[in-house]
């Protein structure tokens, strides 16, 4: 095991999309819950269409006994930057970052008086979610693009760096349903340092400490490159197929937890 | 290692579904190579349409220079009981299964004198090629049913007896194009002593004795559940997500060749 991991003092629920919110909604649940009667705000920067998002959410938080949700809008970079904008996050008990694309997030957040506010919520002990796009930018690096449901080739997948608020881990979302085991192993070979997480949609982990625990209907998908043994993703030619040699793959399902530290897998408790 | 694999005399063309018949057909000629000037006998057996299948594989392989392609139908379990519809494979060079149902193939073919004349094909050195369902039919265990592109669920996929010309695998096929992992996670985990083998389209593994070599544009997943070390795959609760710990996945792509005896693979030699 190569990677240290930083521990943040508050908890991270990191949803791969597609979460429930008719039903039981035990993803949602989990976060009033964590919410209490606190604040929680939410952010649709990752999305165009922010205002619907927000409104559909702030309803089914409500529904869920959260009584202060309040919308912190970030339509351009220049809006992260403004200190005034994110008085919204003082004192709050949690943000919750919804899907759209994880590009205008880290774009528009990166290195911003609205990260250092987040950061700071984490190290106090608050609540950070994010559902898609929302959960990809919560790793340390994340994938951008790339092919679903083919062989991963060399060429085909982007990543970047995310916000860094999980740090060691790269998360992928709607995991299952886009058939992204690919991508993920391809991103994964690039340097195993980095634990790869694949969420299904209504599925989440919640990190707390070095750990966390999967709630939902899915699967987490856990690639552990540390024991690869031969891979060809440095080669030139993007078309080239990937080979890649003794990953280890854990398949956690609800109640499951997982050691970041140890990189290892635990049952139900 | 649990498994002991038995070695055929021959050679297996275990293709992943949809193997390019247009271009340079890299797969369709290294059959073409292997049966030389011999007969290649094409049976659609897991075919509703079984007679538009064999005149497409006659002019593709006759295009690569086959120049004795013959059919075999087998409409019912009667055909392949009847002796003297086999004289066929009489001298033939090989056998060609084509893609359907692979259902078809074992409840028809399955202990009957046509499958005992394929064993003996390939105890003297002949060819054994099969795709989509005609690869599936080759294992020991073939998946004939299961949710693609969703994390597997314990009771939703079906697992059926195959016949068994490659001993103590479970071959896949359409493996990244139908998001198939999860499935064959989930079936790997009902017994680790069989490994699984999953197929991209236009991708093949041409085994000999107690080893494979991959070919085509695609990977091979190769499923080793040797060091699985907790699954609740035993439990009764059919819409229960898998949880699997510790699987080794090996991802390979064209050149790369696997032990099957060692279970390990190698790169390109």
């Amino acid at each position: 095991v190569s990677t240290s991991f930083e521990a943040p003092h508050g908890t991270l629920v990191i949803i791969g999309g597609h979460e429930d919110k008719e039903r039981d909604c035990v993803i949602l649940r989990e976060i009033a819950a964590l919410i209490g009667n606190g604040r929680l705000v939410v952010t649709a920067v990752a999305s165009a269409h922010p205002e619907e998002l927000f409104q559909s959410y702030k309803q089914v938080f409500g529904r869920l006994g959260i009584g202060d949700v309040v919308e912190l809008s970030v339509g351009k970079r220049a809006e992260g930057l403004d200190q005034a904008r994110q008085k919204v996050l003082d004192g709050a008990a949690g943000i919750f970052f919804t899907g759209g694309d994880q590009l205008r997030i880290t774009s528009q957040v990166g290195d911003t008086p609205m990260l250092a506010h987040i950061n700071q919520l984490l190290e106090h002990g608050g609540v950070i979610a994010g559902t898609s796009a929302g959960a990809s930018a919560i790793g340390e690096a994340m994938l951008v693009q790339g092919g679903n449901d083919q062989s991963h080739r060399i060429g085909n997948f982007r990543v970047a760096p995310g916000l860094g608020l999980l740090h060691g881990v790269m998360i992928d979302q709607h995991f299952a349903e886009r058939g992204r085991i690919g991508r993920l192993l391809g991103a994964i070979a690039l340097n195993p340092r980095l634990l790869g997480i694949g969420i299904d949609e209504d599925t989440a982990i919640i990190a707390r400490g070095l750990g966390f625990r999967v709630i939902g209907s899915g699967a987490v998908y856990v690639v552990d490159g540390s024991r690869i043994s031969a891979s060809n993703i440095a080669e030139q030619e993007e078309r080239k197929t990937l080979s890649l040699f003794d990953v280890t793959l854990h398949v956690l399902s609800t109640g499951d937890t997982f050691d970041l530290a140890k990189r290892r897998p635990a049952g139900e408790s």
